[in-house]
This record gives structure tokens, C-alpha cells and sequence, in this order.
């Protein structure tokens, strides 16, 4: 998708729904022959839109795309630096392996804030490298962010973007979703979205965050990952019908530059405030399972670098800094 | 698909396969950021081809596509007007249907020998209105033509057509295609292409031809339509390896072009003779059935009107204009 399309796009965005527009008006303003106008048209068919054509008329576009196109999520996005760059792919392995890719080739040129979408992943991972399912209908997308900041402040990020999603969510569906530490995002007992972060430095200094996203919007979890149907869920199975992604992702991009923000002028304590408020996790008996070790205890708080402190069974205080926690 | 994406192709081609080429190379010559050539590069392997990435050496290509894409035909083509301008769908009901609906609305700026392809159709037509299959990996494809003749000229287009199909696949793959009456190309006893032919006409002029093509190219017969394996096969079957979707073409552009401009200039003596040549149906035993009856005899020849002449069993001369026929 190039320019000239969302050119045309645009055109007919501006005359809006089921108003139609005239093919050699198009073509005037585009600079473009009423053949090519033709090709884009049909070329913005094949990505989803619903576009009459009549050749007394001209073109009436009827229903936008069901695909979450960088054009689609910019006529929501209200932010300043998050999301000003998007590439959008149909099918890639994942967003963040594209997306190491592309820093790893260009990344002298690459603008903070870049995000990466896709429609499906085939090799999606979750947090650990566990399998992550990103079937069509899901956001599955990195977002590319290079703050200066110690290596050790990371879990600030994490917060940020799961807070962001948990309010997205909140905001546009008046759903109760919670997050669970460390970061993913619940709605009942059942995980809707998560985050990942990967992370380069140059000594104890970041270089650069790649700032994995994934929720199950349109998915019917029954249908596409029927043996998860106990530990997930997705938005549209819990409202009953599909909804917008493009405004859901844009909400949530500018939920999280506003936090992103926030966490760059060193205001974290507003940030920890936040997440304890949406946590799923703190004040609840939690069986945490770490590489070594596995015990039950009460979840009190988290520290500064994003350690979950529990309050053992033995009387013990244990600090976890990587691991899995469940409600018990 | 737009130009500086074949651009980009272009200069990596010029490279040679296996041959990298700098990152910033490309971005001066096609004088857009690094980040775009990086995209550009991802949306090349969408569209299947394989392009190796490395920060040293830059951008290497290893493989082109599968898809017909029109820069892949034009490598290829040698025609001064067919195919000059060619458009390119992913999936769309009928590339017939496509180009009516083109003429519908821009006709009057379309250019002669214009040529849509789709790498499927689903909803694809034979003669007659039958339903013709058309997966992927077969050449389904529209030639819109705009003869100044008069509408019973017409068969010259289709046997054009059907000598120009026969003719390219005898060339590339010296395998025996003869040609069916009225339309149809078969390999032994199995048909492997056809052709289609829509008309407007302005009282008895013709203002635009659509000429349809189907060759089953890359397909497994077996696999994709089992319960038409007796009747119908496929080149990649009868050779027992894929072959070149886009050299096929675009030498089957140049058959059909020379005979075309033939028939133009009158020249249709030589079409005749050549099909005569080529025909399976002549001096065999047939069975012919038309909407009103059926009956057997020997084909005799075609008329100038594109007609079968059979010499019927019970002695008469019979012209068929539209039915079908067997051998028996």
C-alpha cells in the first residue's frame, strides 16, 4: 500500500460513507489516469473496502477494511511520536523478529516509535518464548521506543504498556480487565492481552526497546485455540460481537506515549500508583513458580524494578524477579 | 504493487541473483530513507520473493516469485501492444468479469491489448457459462482487444487464441497440444487450456473483445479437481515439474499478437491453415451435440465463420456453430 492509495482513500474518506465521488474527479486531483483509478480502487477492494463503482457516479465507498492498515489506525491516532511511523504486513513469523531485523539492518534510520503490525504471526512468542497464537483478528504488533535510560528501569516500560492496555481496553469496552503480573492482561479468569519487551544496550544504557503487543480482539477463542478456551479469551467473545481494532490500537498507543512520557521524566511513582490499582495479583494467595522454586504466599507489593514481593506460607519474604505467578 | 517497488526489483535484478546489493545504494538510486528500501524489501518477500538482508553486504536476491506478477511477464515479453499495460489481482471472481466491469467505467481510456491477470478465480467461466476451475498456480487471465472488424469475424480471435495457447506450449515444453474445435486445448486426451471470448459491438462492429485464457499451469489435477482427472490435465502433471508460469506467458503474448495483427490485415487464410494443422477434431469421428440435437459423423473442416462441417452418418453436411464435440 503506497501513498497514491491512501491518496484515494483519503478522497473518498472526505466524501464519506455511501457518497459517491466521480472517477475523473479522482483522477484530476490524483494526477492519475481514470485507468489507474480504477486499478487503486480495486486494489483497496482487495484489502477490505467495500468501494461501488457506477459509471455515472463514480465511486462510493460503502464499508471500510476489516485489515488494521497504518491508514485506518491514523484517522484515530491522536499521539506525537508513538505510532507517526507504521509498516503493516499480512503474515510474518512476528512482529518482533521484524522488527529486531529491521534495527539490526536500517536501525541508524529507524524513528522512534516505529510500530510494526501484523495481521498474523506463524511464529509469535510470548513472554519465556512460549507459543504465542496470533491468529487473524488479533493486534499483534511491536512498537520501536529508544529511551535513554539504565538498563535497569525496563520494567517501567512493561508497566506502561500493560497498564495501557488494560485502560485501552477498559476505556473503549467498559470491560474489567486487570493485569496479571508481571504483564499480562485479564478479564475474569481469563488472559485477553500481553506484553513482551526485548531490549538492546550499549553498556548498561538502552539502545533500544522493542515493546511486543498482543490481544485477542476479534478471535473466538472456541474456534481457533479450543484447548485454550479455560485460560483465554477475547474481546469479541466477551461482548458478543467483533469491534473496531484500528480504535482500540489507536486509544492504546496514546495511552501508552502518555506513560511513556510520564516514565521519561522520571515520574514513576504515578506509574507504580496505576498499576497496583489494575493489579490482578497483589493482596491474593499466588502460587509463583520460578526456575528453581515453586511456593505459595500472598503477593504485597511490587519493588522499583518491577519484583513481585510475596509474603510466604513460611513467614519468609521473597523478592521474584522472573517467573509465573497464579491466583490461588 | 507500484513502481518503485519494481524499482527496487529492477536494481537488484541488475545486480544478477545471488549478488548483493548496498542498502544505501538503493536508497540513493530510488532516493527514499533506508527504512523504506527495508520495507519495500519486506513487502517483495510478501509477494514471494527471496531476498537475503545483512548489514555488510546489503541486500542479496536468491529467488524470484511464484506469482505472475507483471514485471515477472515483462522480463519476458517481446509484443508491441498485448500486454504493453498489465494489471494484477491476487483473487478476484473473473478476470472477464473484472474487465467488463473495467470497460464499464473507464473503457474509453483503456489502451488496446491491455491484459488483467489473477492468480485465482472464483468464480471463473468457461464457454457456455460452465464453471471453470481456476486455482492457483494456473494462468487465468483477460486480453481486452479492440479489432475494427465486423462481429463475424470474430472466430478469427478465438482461434488466434487457441493456435497461439497450442503454439506456446509446444514451443516451451514440446509437448503435443492440438487444438479441440471450437476452443479448447488438450494434451493427448486431456484438455490443459481453453479460451473464452466476450464481444461488444456497436451495431455489427466490434467496439472491444475480451479474450479469456485458462491454462492449467502449475496445478495438480489429482489434488485440486480429482473428479475431473480423466478429462483434464495439467502441464506441471504431464511434465512432472513446475514450470515458468511468466515465460509461458509472455511467449503466448507473442504468439497471440502476431496472429492477431494477421488477422488485422486480412490475413486469415494462413490462421485457417494453421489451425487446420494444429486441430484434433478434423477427419475424426465425433459426436457433436448442440442445444437442439445430437448426432455423429466425421469433421470435415471449419468454415470461415468458424463453423464445424460434419459429414453426418446418414450422409448429410451439417454446420455446427455452437455445440460440443467429442472424438469417439
Amino acid at each position: 500500500m503506497t501513498h497514491i492509495i491512501f491518496d484515494l482513500l483519503h478522497i473518498l474518506d472526505e466524501a464519506g460513507i455511501d457518497q459517491p465521488v466521480a472517477g475523473n474527479v479522482i483522477s484530476e486531483r490524483l494526477g492519475i489516469s481514470r485507468t489507474a483509478v480504477w486499478k487503486y480502487v480495486n486494489l483497496l477492494r482487495e484489502v477490505g473496502y467495500v468501494i461501488d463503482a457506477s459509471a455515472k457516479t463514480g465511486y462510493t465507498l460503502r464499508k471500510r477494511t476489516w485489515l488494521l492498515l497504518p491508514y485506518e489506525v491514523k484517522r484515530y491516532l491522536k499521539t506525537k511520536v508513538i505510532g507517526q511511523e507504521m509498516h503493516h504486513f499480512e503474515q510474518v513469523p512476528s512482529t518482533n523478529a521484524l522488527a529486531r531485523q529491521m534495527m539490526h539492518e536500517v536501525g541508524d534510520e529507524v524513528q522512534p516509535g516505529t510500530v510494526l503490525i501484523a495481521e498474523q504471526q506463524t511464529g509469535g512468542l510470548g513472554r519465556m518464548n512460549r507459543v504465542w497464537m496470533s491468529p487473524e483478528g488479533g493486534i499483534w504488533a511491536t512498537i520501536v521506543v529508544m529511551p535513554k535510560l539504565h538498563v535497569d528501569q525496563i520494567f517501567l516500560i512493561t508497566m506502561a504498556a500493560s497498564i495501557s492496555l488494560a485502560r485501552a481496553i477498559r476505556h473503549e469496552f467498559e470491560l474489567s480487565a486487570l493485569i496479571q503480573w508481571p504483564n499480562d492482561v485479564f478479564i475474569g479468569d481469563k488472559k485477553v492481552a500481553g506484553t513482551t519487551l526485548e531490549l538492546a544496550a550499549d553498556e548498561d544504557i538502552i539502545k533500544y526497546c522493542l515493546v511486543g503487543i498482543g490481544v485477542d480482539v476479534n478471535v473466538s477463542v472456541e474456534k481457533v485455540m479450543p484447548n485454550l478456551s479455560r485460560l483465554v479469551t477475547s474481546l469479541s467473545d466477551e461482548l458478543g460481537h467483533d469491534v473496531d481494532r484500528a480504535q482500540l490500537f489507536s486509544v492504546f498507543l496514546k495511552e501508552f506515549e502518555r506513560r511513556y512520557q510520564m516514565m521519561l521524566k522520571g515520574e514513576s511513582e504515578p506509574l507504580f500508583r496505576e498499576w497496583r490499582s489494575l493489579s490482578r495479583t497483589l493482596h491474593r494467595r499466588v502460587r509463583v513458580r520460578t526456575i528453581r522454586e515453586s511456593f505459595e504466599g500472598e503477593a504485597l507489593d511490587v519493588d522499583e524494578r518491577g519484583a513481585l514481593i510475596i509474603h510466604k506460607d513460611n513467614g519468609e519474604i521473597e523478592r521474584v524477579i522472573a517467573g509465573d505467578c497464579y491466583l490461588i
